[in-house]
């Protein structure tokens, strides 16, 4: 299997890092083209002021999703279409990355009950009281179970996605690619140094 | 001193993480506004196919400017038009930030002449050739000079941002951003784990 095309579902009030750091990881991989979804197919525009153009997607045709978190996530859980939207999208899909409050949006769905999955340690208590039925990890940088990769907040989502890297392409392949970020990969989905802000 | 407005220097062939990282960094603090020129106004694309519209620029007005690396600074750096343009930014800026090889278009002035300065470390034969007169630094995360902050390769200056602000508004508010990223803050510059990839 190939990481040949990641679709990164966009909305307005996202993180811009939640996104910028997978597209940095995912985009220095050989023909992996990356996607920006929406439903409406409009600009959406990050917390941080960045506006990206999306494509209207709606029967479901990306076979990789990644989601972000960010303060939009917070209405968007409140959504039940945006939620039907997303549930096609993600059961239609063989891996479905969040990031951070990304897992907010998938924990509305069932898909991830039974399964362990983790999210930003801030807002921690919202996101879990979303889905009681989800084995949340409380110290985990990311977790990797059945379809899921969910990881912990915002730069939590480069350490998953070089182990994503690694999972498809192999530990030389996600090496090379930290190195040429120069970027110190913490390789241990077990250390989460952001764990005490919870405990 | 306030980091009110950052403006951020965008060509075709940026290297995404390089603007995204002090994106998310500088995007948290309140009231600063980033700003994306360029000196024709076209939209610009990154290495990883991320577009963004950029705002047009002749005369300088923004004291807080940062010029990113990437692919593109490769035919940037022989257009003297470009280079001239720059100088004139760079010269009326209080605070000139450059991630990557963005220190090449830089170095293709005088101003960093007699100072000292780092870059990328997989491009530094290249970038360190461009201009003698510069006092590069093989082993450094980032460097602070003058009005200048040059940082190594692309997740460095996610590191040299929190700096930034911590040189602006104390190590709380930095160390609170960093944080709430979730981000494993190297803090201190001469911890530089790439240097050894030029050694």
């Amino acid at each position: 299997m190939t990481l040949d095309s990641i679709a990164i579902i966009l909305f307005n009030e996202f993180e811009t890092l939640d996104v910028m750091g997978p597209v940095e990881v995912f985009g220095r991989l050989d023909n992996c083209k990356i996607n920006f979804i929406s439903p409406s197919g409009l600009p959406m525009t990050s917390s941080q002021g960045v506006t990206l153009e999306t494509i209207r997607v709606d029967k479901p045709r990306y076979k990789h999703i990644l989601i972000p978190g960010g303060q939009g996530t917070r209405p968007l859980s409140q959504d039940d279409r945006y939620i039907q939207w997303l549930m096609k999208q993600f059961e239609f899909a063989d891996t479905v990355i969040s990031v951070c409050t990304g897992s907010a949006l998938i924990a509305k769905t069932p898909l991830l009950n039974g399964l362990r999955a983790t999210t930003n340690k801030l807002a921690y208590d919202w996101v879990t009281s979303l889905n009681k039925k989800i084995l949340w990890q409380p110290s985990a940088r990311w977790v990797h179970d059945g379809k899921f990769y969910t990881s912990s907040g915002i730069s939590a989502g480069i350490d998953m996605s070089l182990q994503i890297v690694n999972d498809f392409y192999g530990l030389n392949i996600a090496t090379d690619i930290a190195i040429k970020m120069e970027y110190i990969w913490n390789q241990n989905p077990k250390h989460d140094p952001f764990e005490k802000v919870i405990i």
